[in-house]
């Protein structure tokens, strides 16, 4: 019987790991594109954090979750997260 | 000069914007596997947690980040992130 369940478990653990490599390769592009940005915005005096912009994400990906079946909230919290880091490393191009 | 730079930062955003829908139709996958996984768990009486198959996706994902030139500490905090998450919905599932 635990042998069944290593099979099992081991089935679901593979498209896990299959599904966590195209988030960090997914990732690795988007902070390409924010590292991008956070060179333009120090090039053009731009701060680090733009508030409106952030709640436009926010809402656009709230809507995208509820339409996929993820939770909303977990949604948000998810933006947020990549956000501080994309605002960390912003700050760091700028020297702060 | 603030249109030409609305211009540029627009096409940013667009990118970041389709990269975040795929990264939310994504995580959306994932969490349709680890409920499978709590389920399956709940069913077989094991812990929500576990310690050692923990370890070895953050260094797995650490070696993948490196290699995708993404931050490798970044890429641990992110899957402890996803991995607190999934751990709560276990816990829900089990009904703790």
């Amino acid at each position: 019987m635990t042998e069944e369940i290593d099979q099992k478990l081991l089935e679901y653990r593979n498209s896990i790991d299959n599904i966590d490599a195209a988030l960090i390769h997914i990732l690795s592009e988007r902070f390409k594109v924010t590292q991008k940005v956070g060179r333009y915005k120090k090039e053009n005096n731009l701060p680090p954090a733009d508030k409106a912009r952030e709640t436009v994400q926010i809402n656009r990906l709230r809507q995208l979750a509820e339409d996929a079946h993820l939770d909303p909230d977990f949604s948000e919290k998810f933006i947020n997260f990549i956000i501080e880091e994309v605002i960390r490393n912003h700050e760091k191009i700028r020297g702060n």
